[in-house]
């Protein structure tokens, strides 16, 4: 018998639709501005949208519940990008460029989930309205994986989210008053981060749409591009420089931010992950760099650590832009470009992936589990900062790396099933479930994209990076027996 | 201050050196039957290794107590796989074949950890003293490792073991003891199938020889062959089916057979993991042999069924023989193929790799966390079969796959910086650890092998092999500071 109270998730959706109706305009103005005929595209998908949406949210306004359920927060959640995802998609089935629905799902799952992965090339031919609608996506996605890591994740104890429970909720109690207070912090802090973002671009030397697009998807950690050959099209080393920064930025937790601007100084440099993310960026990037000057792939040591850290900062922070194919510098690189694909970034903020915490987690726990094995009656008592990890947290963690491995190699073994070859299908499996974007080798490779793949792929891929993007564990709740019991 | 007593240790590395000294005899004798003067090498190696093990054996025969202390066991299983690898690749190295200290150790440690990787070509122009030195060390693994499994590691809580420790220990209390008639009742089983093999294989049309050296790689599930054609030398199918029930036969936990022997009818197919073993190779086998045969690859069911079960089997009891290359098979079979090397055999037999047990468990855990996020005041008491799987369990069973993910990761990695391409490099690194044999691709597929490596590779991967076979942790504990503590 299912006992769980729909409505309140549909009238949720319902209002992200409108949301998302709302955001069909900029593009349409795009176009409109540049008197492209597209404009009429987003108008329509806008109504439609706007017509779907309403009419959800106004059927199930009845009797809405100030608080949620576990149950209900687990469907929301995952319905909520889900529906958002299927409006998304809209306007590349229905503009001039004739997508199929594989396509235009992938593309608009790849914008909402941050990955950045595009079936479409020859971006500098399409109209504006579409160029700043995958923006658009990306951006409203990045907003919406930290407001989810922030209030939701750590409420459902998905993937040792529970651990940061106590430090976000500073002390007020109740989800939906919290959530109010979070949105409106976070969206400032975000837009804030964007608006600074694009000038810099624009001072650097970007034109303004080029500017307001990339600093969306830059701070996002999305990386979709205008141009094909991504922010490699920019060839100014103070632009590449600015998005190394910028990326770095979207990818530290926001809730340091929020404590950073209410004046307490050590919230950035004093934070675990945050110091252990810097540190991990700076090391791997000045190897890299350092490698590739003596090398013959970069001219200067100023040029061997620009290429490094932009690219190997775009990967972990799971942004996906970038200068240079670095498949190209020889099997060490691709291998380790191969491994970055699993680090991720903060938690908390845009970026996705496995993520530092989990990966410190994991280490503690390790240590632990083999001082135990020379002294098996040591209890240790595990710390993560000044928190403390329980046994729960610890199970949790294990268990999300323990699935998210399992989801990655049965997914690379369907696509190596559909006719790719096996770099393509473990790379692409491992760059949609932690939305990062492209893989490596030549089809989806840096200089590549996803449209030579068959639509099977491209759907399996769609699944992967939302699956990716609600920490696997929000969406598999669904699928357990015992959730739609009572 | 180190208060570790190696002297025991010393000890009985000193007897199993011994032991191996003895067993260099019979490929000695094999060299004279056939007039190779090889046979000379085999008498050096085994005076100087009974030589060293005989001098440390009565160096630090005083005083032997009858219990070791669990870091005595760790230090000891680790040191005894090391000094038997050891004094396993003299042979190789002193021989007219002139092996580079890389490619012998690489040989022995393949060998003894019954992998079954080889650096030799040309494999039927080899003296049939070394020949048989290959197979002889597989089976010398192959028994070392039951043994192993089943005395030492329940003992020391290594990758969720303890969870077999009642089980296995039948109410006998103190280690020697039980040690001892575990030695004598494994070894008498082992030997018995390995007879049982041999004259199957003779039967079926195997020349004495080779029915002899491919029974006790198939027993030990090593993969040794005596041609570079692997088992599709013999190209026939009654043999290739005995092959597979052999190799089946040993990926089988050994204390079952005893109990069946001691007349419980239920030992074999009612235990759990063996039957989640057999099931599952069955629904593989079947699935890919019809895939086969409606596909140009195989020319009846019968040989499709044969080619894939006997490729199966091979891979999942971690054995490695190949009847055909079945990278060649497309994608699909690849991306299987690279995905089994994931599986294991059952633990308590000669099998490697993470093993049916942990899949399971790893299974009951995540279901269990996946039920408490909907419930999360639940309590679930997690079983296995009869057993109780208690906390400690779990988290040894999910550190276990953590580390092994973890050090198959960073050892891909490494050997694509070395230089080997990405299929090469993470294939090679998963049949390592897995202790299966054969890669995937050109170089180290199964019509491959791994001499074209650069030595540091072979290094690595001899490292990789011996880490896999002591399942990590045995191993990684040495490495812990506090091991070394008071």
């Amino acid at each position: 018998m299912i006992m769980i109270d729909f409505r309140p998730i549909l009238n949720i959706c319902g209002l992200l639709m409108v949301i998302m109706a709302v955001a069909m305009i900029f593009p349409a103005l795009a176009d409109i501005a540049s008197n492209n005929p597209d404009f009429n595209v987003f108008i329509t998908t806008a109504a439609l949208t706007a017509f779907i949406g309403g009419a959800l949210y106004l059927a199930t306004r009845t009797d809405v519940p100030t608080e949620l359920s576990r149950r209900q927060a687990f469907a929301l959640t995952t319905g909520a990008w889900l529906s958002v995802s299927l409006v998304g998609a809209l306007p590349f089935v229905f503009y001039g460029g004739s997508m199929s629905w594989a396509d235009a799902i992938f593309e608009s799952v790849s914008g909402i989930t941050t990955t950045g992965a595009t079936v479409i090339s020859g971006l500098e031919a399409q109209p504006p309205g579409i160029l700043l609608w995958r923006h658009v996506l990306q951006w409203i996605g990045g907003v919406g994986v930290i407001l989810m890591a922030i209030i939701m994740l750590p409420f459902l104890g998905v993937g040792g989210m529970q651990l940061f429970e106590t430090e976000n909720s500073e002390r007020s109690g109740r989800i939906v008053p919290r959530a109010r207070q979070f949105v409106v912090y976070i969206s400032a802090i975000y837009s804030a981060l964007t608006i600074v973002c694009m000038a810099v671009y624009m001072v650097l030397g970007m034109g303004a749409f080029d500017a307001l697009c990339h600093a969306m998807s830059t701070i996002a950690t999305g990386g979709f591009s205008t141009h094909d050959a991504s922010f490699g099209y920019f060839e100014s080393a103070p632009l590449q420089w600015a998005g190394t920064f910028f990326m770095v930025a979207g990818g530290i937790p926001f809730v340091a931010y929020i404590r950073f601007v209410r004046g307490r100084g050590d919230a950035l440099f004093g934070d675990v992950q945050i110091r252990a993310f810097l540190i991990f960026l700076a090391v791997v990037s000045i190897l890299l760099g350092l490698w590739l000057s003596t090398t013959m792939h970069a001219n200067s040591i100023e040029e061997g650590l620009r290429m490094a850290a932009f690219n190997v900062v775009s990967i972990v922070t799971t942004t996906g832009f970038a200068t240079s194919d670095y498949s190209m510098w020889g099997t060490t690189s691709a291998g380790l470009f191969f491994a970055l694909l699993f680090v991720g970034g903060c938690t908390g903020s845009t970026s996705g992936g496995i993520k530092i915490y989990r990966h410190q987690i994991l280490w503690t726990a390790v240590r632990s589990y083999v001082r135990q094995l020379t002294s098996p009656h040591r209890v240790d008592v595990l710390s993560y900062g000044d928190l403390h990890v329980t046994r729960e947290v610890q199970a949790s963690v294990l268990a999300f790396l323990a699935v998210f491995v399992g989801a990655f190699s049965v997914t690379a073994v369907l696509l190596a099933a559909m006719g790719l070859d096996l770099v393509t299908a473990i790379s692409a499996s491992a760059t949609a479930f932690s939305n990062v974007g492209p893989g490596i080798g030549d089809i989806i490779g840096p200089s590549g994209n996803f449209g030579p793949l068959v639509d099977e792929a491209k759907w399996v891929l769609s699944g992967a990076m939302l699956l990716g993007r609600l920490e696997l564990f929000t969406v598999l709740v669904l699928l357990d027996p015992d959730y739609w019991r009572g």
